[in-house]
């Protein structure tokens, strides 16, 4: 069957898909981009260190737009990220049989409540999973244990997360970026251990 | 660090304990008893089938018989199941690390909250996992991928759910048990395939 990762470069998707890959699930790691900025590069390395299979896939712009449209409103990221997810969601659903993402059990957003999930499959004949079972603690020590991990504040070259194209967005639009995103540490996977 | 899988012999506990093997931890699948009767021994051959170390944990009686009295109260199980689970959970925490059941993500009972999870583990700097991130349709697929599966009317001898020691007891009481528990299909991994 057709199986995707949504695919960050981070811990979180990278075990989704080693936890998959080791289930004898033959999977394509996938990155979305909105034609805004080329932030789909840190995951294509870090799948191809990986040894995973990589493919980006370019989405409608405008669910980018809206989802800007609506952090700038609110200033404040949280329902726009989890809008641009349950399109993504619903996008590929279409493409594939199997979707997987990195969500796991403290992720507020995105995040996809069990009714959402339970429509999401239904609608689409579709399979999905994602790390909910898991916590952080958990996550953190098996990546550990598999991954070399590169720890950076994040910025626009060293992630492939949906808000470094918001960003790319709203520093076209001269708005302001760290009340919205404060910087924080990006934790990126960069190859086997 | 010390794993254990809470596990009956089935599909999910089967395959949560072959993700964390996977991912190079060095579990003891463990088996709880009341001390009623010898409901372990299904999971036992099936964890030996597996080639995965095995326990039997005793556990105090009175866990057992205060779920089956609200059991008959309530002329249905789920309550009383989930106290078992829970008591069973809060006393092991204080044995392992980490914990993990294979709770999946349509499961009502037995099944923590996420407060209830996160409270487990703080209170025992405990790693709690289940399968919540996984539907019944993936984790079917992936069974019968890896596992020989046995499918039986449920009985008294093929299964290590908490069920089955709630059913010695009530038939020990002369309780009606069709009602409670009615029959369904069993399955039980019985070897790799």
């Amino acid at each position: 069957m057709n199986t995707a990762v949504l695919y960050s470069g981070g811990k979180d998707s990278s075990l989704m898909a080693v936890i998959l890959d080791k289930l004898n699930y033959d999977i394509e790691l996938v990155t979305v981009n909105f034609g805004v900025f080329n932030s789909w590069k840190p995951a294509k390395e870090t799948a191809k260190s990986l040894g995973f299979k990589h493919k980006i896939i370019k989405l409608d712009k405008t669910i980018l737009t809206t989802a800007t449209e609506q952090i700038i409103n609110d200033n404040f990221p949280n329902n726009g990220i989890n809008y641009i997810h349950h399109q993504v969601l619903d996008t590929l659903a279409k493409k594939y049989d199997i979707l997987a993402d990195g969500t796991r059990r403290e992720d507020k957003i995105p995040k996809l409540t069990h009714s959402e999930i339970q429509s999401l499959e239904d609608r689409n004949n579709l399979q999905y999973l994602n790390l909910t079972g898991i916590g952080y603690k958990t996550i953190n020590d098996i990546s550990d244990n598999l991954f070399k991990i590169q720890q950076e504040e994040s910025n626009l070259n060293n992630s492939s997360d949906y808000e470094m194209e918001v960003r790319y967005l709203l520093q076209e639009q001269n708005q302001s970026i760290c009340n919205i995103f404060p910087k924080h540490i990006q934790s990126r996977v960069i190859g086997w251990k």
